[in-house]
């Protein structure tokens, strides 16, 4: 099954059937450099969400998982992973600069995850897209930061927090509220930079089984099928009156 | 002015500052390819556009703008364009893999801006994410799609919404509100593949000014200077009943 087979299964539309003939004429090829997706080695988790937390502070949440991935792979493997253009990544921060909408940590961490595994192979799920997708849904249950550093960089107890929420502006303003610290602290700081390690942590689990054809988990949250449109699964944290019904398709 | 302090003075806090050592100890060193940021030549926002539609159903809002754009520079100058692994970015689609979040077409114009432009010059500022941000921000605020292909593949009269919201469960709950057409339908697809189209070619506008020294637009939205956390401008779209205040740092 080819990828725009798949896709349109999922899609579970005929959308763009006639397009093939016009891609032919507009030169379509596939872009995907014969070196992405490539050879992987498993990593340690620890030893990577440690890498994470230390270069947080230059790559934050954007692209600290991009690089302590990459790097680690660049020093065993070499190319592609030794030039990936990581700093361009940084700018995913802040829910994308500062916007407060996808946690920079899982937008890179799915980014990793698909530039490794590559697109969905014949009779095989797309597990870069299982892993992103349940890495998002374990981000929004789980008590964060579940990574703790053997060097802190502020001396708190830090708070946990769950989001329920993949979300920037949730998972940030929860952890504030508990914890009662500024977005300028270096506790909210200290905190993200654990969360991105716990990220890393988690992804390098998920890769490793991947790697081993060990990762069976199914899909944990499927948007479109449970409510009709894409989007996380908490619907009363913003519809608090009443939660609208999206259109179906007519049968 | 190194990046690292940049940042820094960006997020106002000396977190981190006694990272230098161990960065060194760990031997981080920019794994930013000597390729990137690459040579950029102006693009037809309209060819862009037009491209970017026709190539929708197979890359999606995830990666239809990264390939109409680097698939034309790949022509103009070749590498690092031509092997840059645009495949691996169709999962941000759905607001990454249908969560809703970020809108696919603005995660990926981001990261074009950040790969074309790079890292923040001295004295100068961090275009990539003046561009990437000021788009969200003419995103939200603008009746959508703006763009009309040559060749429609939906009959429908396109129906215009305003988001005021980044995020693709806004974006398409609200047209899916007011056209009444469900997620699966070939018209919420071929809305969305214009959506897209739109945001390549302000993308291209913006690519334009800046290779010509004319990039002069002001940050529209700094949401950290504003309300004290990662948001979108729209606090009330969410918070019905009370807007929280975020903690402030201590004077």
């Amino acid at each position: 099954m080819s990828f725009k087979l798949s896709r349109r299964k999922l899609i579970g539309s005929a959308f763009f059937l006639g397009s093939s003939a016009l891609l032919g004429q507009i030169g379509l090829k596939s872009v995907y450099s014969s070196t992405w997706p490539s050879k992987y080695e498993k990593l340690n988790p620890q030893e990577t969400a440690e890498l994470t937390y230390a270069v947080w502070g230059k790559y934050l949440c954007g692209a600290s998982i991009i690089y302590s991935i990459f790097e680690q792979l660049g020093q065993k493997i070499g190319e592609p992973y030794k030039s990936f253009p990581v700093d361009a990544f940084i700018l995913l921060k802040g829910g994308m600069v500062g916007w407060g909408t996808l946690c920079g940590s899982l937008n890179s961490a799915a980014i990793v995850a698909s530039l490794i595994i590559g697109q969905p192979q014949k009779d095989k799920p797309d597990y870069a897209s299982l892993i992103a997708s349940n890495l998002m849904y374990w981000y929004s249950n789980t008590n964060l930061p579940t990574f703790e550093p053997k060097c802190p960089k502020t001396d708190i107890k830090m708070p946990k927090t769950t989001s329920k929420s993949p979300l920037c502006h949730v998972s940030c303003g929860r952890w504030m509220k508990a914890s009662g610290y500024p977005l300028a602290s270096a506790q909210r700081l200290d905190r993200c930079a654990r969360v991105s390690a716990s990220v890393a942590y988690k992804l390098v689990e998920e890769l490793n089984k991947y790697h081993e054809g060990l990762y069976n988990e199914p899909l944990q949250w499927n948007a479109q099928k449970a409510v009709g449109i894409n989007a996380q699964f908490d619907c009363v944290d913003c519809h608090t009156h009443t939660i609208p019904s999206a259109p179906k398709l007519k049968s």
